[in-house]
């Protein structure tokens, strides 16, 4: 098989399966790969009540609410040798509404006002049922986790396009303070979590229903033959959480061929898009795959997510960007993700060359995010004590810079940003000394995917009707978010819809 | 068969056909639907060289090449009973640089700057490879149609976003002149022209190749039982050339839900997408769906395109656009489709509710147009002596009216919009008496598709790689203009793509 590549294989098995009326599904013996086929005369390497795919957020998620209500046979497959997938590397912000935190900080807040700031953010695009969906529950999802042992800031943070604060972040201010506890409650209740397991597949009845998958066990990222194909039934339906597909160059270049592989992704690995592509296969619905997300909090000074992100992302609300050219702001500071990055990407020199922006922050201020250490401590961030030496170290004319942050500081004196329209509740007065990183946008998230409606449920493009049988959740899903999705709004997405997604398979 | 609905038949159909090793596209009998199948053990009902689906701009061309380039025996099915699909309703606009007319009026224009124009309509994210193809071919295919005898007016059009006059119109002002000569060269080259014949699905080879299709003959379009599907075999391969989806709410729903079924929209009853979607379905990568366009020359005062939107289209260099609540201009009248649209839906009275704005023309440049007299006649477009007149019809403020109609004219007079940087070189004095038509845009154009590559092959999702015996052309493609398309950039995508992928069919 030297000479012919992986794909071309599967392209080959795929049809080559169909034509010879071969059961497509039979275990295969060596190394090959194939797509979605019929049942029929499969043997069946094994039943299962639910498969779900994919151990993020929702795959954890639609675990635990699967068993608590009463499914005794869940499992949870991943395909890398580690789970938690690429949750487990983000942010760890969780937005909800009417929560004990708010309640505590005496933040006023409802279902209505964050639909309200999504649906802006999404720019008349947004899929409302979806987004009043999630947000419904999403003081529910909390508490998920928080039964599950996760753990969070004892604090509130308003992130960029939201109205208010409303935003929990773990305490170790990762994904992992989620997966990880999500994971432990899994193993505690009984789910059945195999890693090493890719999907290579669905199998579909004579209805056209998905009555199981094709599985590759025993596999090993990056080795595309290890392992062995087997048929895995699923009684109650499979979910699909594999997320998006931010990793996948060609495919984000398909949509944006400003994506090439030279610019920064904050995704693990394996966020590479097949279970998604899959299903436009079987006939789910492409929305919004356009919109790929860029984090404006990222850093070009650290690969992927790094520490710089959570760092900015906790101090823009009491920091002033500054673009190195000119010294002065060019951005509101908590505007959504979507104005954000596009105004840093605007940041260059005459010949277009990227000037990535400096985020400069009160070390009073910043030093209460534990970040803050380790931003300086691997020279990805830099403590000054003047705004000269600031001016000096990054070339920024020192005269426009000094009379910004004076003019900045009256707009905090008078709680009105007179150049942005900044919301200044949560700003301070701007002293040394000053800690310092640089701004850069990174791919972060995918808002498109396959469409779903409200019960999780994969809507089939020729007859609008759910494909029986298949569900999924989380960022494999587009159109709840639109143009641009606002921070912290992913986690409660996956979780919520993944919790969806497995009452809808056992109401089924 | 009368309880369970047609596209509940495809789908059981479908998959039934593939359960049962039945093979899936031998000639059914009875009212059934398929999509695509193995083609091993099918009876072919018939044999063609180059088999083309759907007869609009792009689907004509392409039989015009092939059969120039030697192929005796191309076919091109079209499941409407007339011909020219939406490309016959359409505006009749094309755009070429280096053209006859752009020499005799002296326009200095190139590959370079017709390219550039349609990158930043395209807001970053447009296909340059595939745009430069179309732009280097489009004078070669202006000529084509001339050579079969479209007719076009002696003047060029600088229409929005075009940086400089390079857009011919039909003498009829409408596509129908050129896919009627189209057409009529089609019949007299010896060009197979089949109508009622609906694409049912693919019918694929066992090494993954399209080798033909299921059509189903002697269809009745809204009678989707009538006629009989055949096996066709399409030896040089397939062109799919079936339009965009604006039709399918549904459809276009999901990527933008304010798209509704009250909705105006200019495509012709055909533009459902269901070659575009079964594409997908074979691993083609969807691109831009999100991005749908709306024409903002269009009226709300009559259906489709009407006569109104050549008429505004004509008009708009050298008229003014008024908001009525505030008698004031508020766009650049010959910015892109986007930018416009954008600016007209924002004209809202203040409860939300649509204000169709106004497009005041002096009546000595507008009755230059042959749809002057037309738009009057069926009253969706008014004859005025003065600016009173107007305020007093329209409801607009009067003095605010007067004093913007007079601010323009002193930017007519020094050749410089200080309003909105619109290009006064078209521009005139306004003076009445004038005409006005009003203004709201209609859904127009679907940017997405499938990704096709300069040889308008189709590429695969898995693979990266083209589908062996399939093309695509024209609007069922996606990605090549990015986020909003330039006017009059569709006729020389479509007739360039549809004679590329001729040319492909008959070298591969």
């Amino acid at each position: 098989m030297s000479k012919i590549s992986l794909l071309e294989r599967r392209q080959f098995i795929k049809t080559f399966g169909a034509a010879a009326g071969v059961a497509a599904g039979a275990a295969v013996s060596g190394p090959v790969m194939a797509v979605s086929s019929s049942s029929v005369g499969v043997k069946w390497d094994e039943e299962v009540e639910l498969l779900i795919i994919g151990s993020g957020f929702a795959g954890l998620a639609a675990s635990i609410e699967a068993t608590k209500r009463g499914c005794k046979d869940v499992h949870i497959f991943e395909k890398m040798p580690y789970f938690g997938g690429n949750s487990a590397i983000n942010g760890g912000l969780f937005a909800a509404p009417g929560t004990p935190l708010q309640q505590k900080e005496g933040v006023k807040d409802s279902v209505d006002i964050m639909v309200a700031d999504q649906i802006k953010s999404g720019r008349g695009i947004a899929d409302v049922a979806l987004l009043r969906h999630v947000a419904s529950h999403a003081a529910e999802a909390l508490q998920l986790t928080i039964d599950a042992g996760a753990e969070f800031h004892p604090y509130l943070q308003q992130l960029g396009g939201h109205s208010v604060a409303r935003t929990y972040q773990t305490a170790v201010s990762c994904g992992a303070g989620i997966t990880q506890p999500l994971y432990n409650e899994c193993k505690r209740i009984g789910v059945k979590t195999r890693n090493r397991s890719k999907f290579e597949g669905f199998l579909l009845g004579q209805d056209g229903s998905v009555e199981g998958v094709k599985m590759r066990v025993g596999y090993y990222f990056g080795k595309d033959d290890s392992g062995a194909v087997k048929n895995i039934r699923a009684k109650k339906g499979v979910i699909v959480a594999t997320g998006g597909f931010a990793q996948n160059v060609t495919l984000r270049m398909a949509q944006d061929p400003t994506l090439t592989s030279e610019v920064g992704c904050t995704n693990a690995p394996g966020a590479t898009g097949e279970g998604m592509y899959e299903m436009f296969r079987l006939g789910a619905i492409p929305v919004h795959l356009a919109h790929i997300q860029s984090g404006p909090w990222a850093s070009p000074d650290e690969g992927g997510f790094g520490y710089v992100s959570n760092y900015s992302i906790f101090n823009f609300p009491h920091s002033v960007a500054i673009n190195c050219k000119t010294g002065k702001r060019f951005m509101n500071e908590i505007a959504d993700r979507k104005t954000r990055a596009d105004a840093e990407l605007a940041c260059r020199d005459s010949q277009g060359n990227p000037m990535p922006p400096i985020l400069i922050s009160s070390f009073k201020d910043s030093k209460n995010h534990p970040n803050t250490a380790k931003v300086i401590k691997y020279n990805v961030g830099w403590k000054f004590e003047s705004l000269e030496d600031i001016a000096k170290h990054f070339n920024v004319p020192v005269e426009p810079l000094k009379a910004q942050i004076n003019e900045y500081n009256t707009y905090v004196k008078n709680g009105k940003d007179e150049q942005f329209g900044k919301d200044m509740t949560k700003a301070t007065e701007m002293a040394g000394p000053f800690t310092v990183v640089r701004l850069w946008p990174k791919v972060h998230y995918c808002q498109g995917g396959v469409k779903v409606n409200t019960k999780a449920e994969v809507i089939d493009s020729f007859s609008g009707k759910p494909i029986t049988g298949l569900y999924a959740a989380g960022e494999v899903c587009g159109g709840i978010h639109g143009v641009s999705r606002l921070g912290s709004c992913s986690i409660p997405e996956c979780i919520v819809m993944g919790m969806t997604a497995a009452r809808s398979a056992l109401s089924a």
